[in-house]
């Protein structure tokens, strides 16, 4: 890997997205503390309907791109089906828009807001949660972040603020209709943004 | 909790690090995904010396906070102590310094550079991982990213560039000889940055 050339997106222009189409992504891994984790994650990738986002999945990751309510959508769905009453699960996230290295590639844009995944929005169970915001570019971004954190508040899903991150706690469903409220925010307030969640269920540390 | 009060940092100043400290801090989980979590990761809180970090941790995370060379010093030896040759792990690690939100608290800033946790930089095995940084309140901050992914393809540790990743891959401790150069850069160079890594190690997809 030595001859690899150098990136070039230094000179990208920030302030102004690389695609042109209103691409929102999402980039997760889910984390199964099970011996079982392959049957656990192989499962719940055949349950997720992907059919209104764009999707790729390596060995460190899986990337949904398209409309955020469709992005929100699915990777909601992919954290229910793993779910399950005997294993500890974690998810990390990183939902973002509008990097100036972005391109209109690697993307399906789904005509209408039909949820395909809404059977995933049925069911309930307790999750734990931290969540950071990063609005990038913009001088005086300390609003946004507490903006994006009063909403949690407000929607009694807050928990603590602590070092680098919030803390959050809830229901499951709460707290996606939470994220899917964050992505259309920053989606309409905020040039390139990333919104970074890590949820945990079912762990013993709670139950201790 | 809907009786919370708002967060009140959006007032906060946003260029001017909170804390008035040198305070680099580093929140961290790590998942092996085996039935035996709880005990790898209990074996490797007690072998990781946290002398020279003030280190906190609950149910989702935890979080060391000193001097940058002694945090990375004691995050290389949690996830190195918690590595298994026959478990799938994963660790997920917010890097960060310079939130106007900090404070001079929750910190212990050791006198000299001498490392408590060396040992751990003795064991050596290949790993994958992705990073991104988050240059804050920088208008023109692709440049900062750049030079930051420019540094491990010199290093031979570059993989790809990814939507809102970079990947890599090497050795565990060329990979956290990296993540040190990266936040002695991002610290003098950035007034606030958070960068955030995930490792993975003894992934079956990759021996597929």
């Amino acid at each position: 890997m030595g001859e690899q050339a150098y990136v070039t997106y230094g000179s990208a222009k920030c302030g102004i997205d690389g695609a042109s189409l209103d691409i929102t992504g999402c980039r997760f891994s889910v984390a199964p503390m099970s011996d079982n984790f392959v049957e656990i994650l192989t499962n719940a990738f055949t349950q997720v309907n992907t059919s209104k986002v764009w999707s790729a999945t390596d060995a460190l990751s899986s990337v949904y791109r398209g409309r955020a309510c469709h992005v929100v959508d699915a990777v909601r769905a992919f954290f229910v089906a793993a779910e399950n009453p005997t294993t500890h699960t974690t998810m990390e996230a990183t939902f973002s828009k509008g990097c100036p290295g972005d391109s209109d590639a690697d993307v399906y844009l789904a005509e209408d807001d039909t949820l395909v995944n809404d059977k995933f929005a049925a069911k309930h169970f307790p999750v734990i949660a931290k969540i950071a915001l990063y609005p990038m570019g913009e001088p005086d971004y300390m609003p946004y972040i507490a903006a994006v954190v009063n909403r949690a508040i407000d929607l009694g899903i807050y928990d603590k603020s602590t070092h680098y991150n919030t803390y959050l706690a809830g229901d499951v469903q709460d707290l996606f209709d939470y994220v899917q409220w964050v992505c259309d925010y920053c989606g309409e307030q905020i040039h390139h943004y990333i919104f970074e969640l890590t949820v945990s269920v079912h762990s013993p540390s709670l139950e201790a």
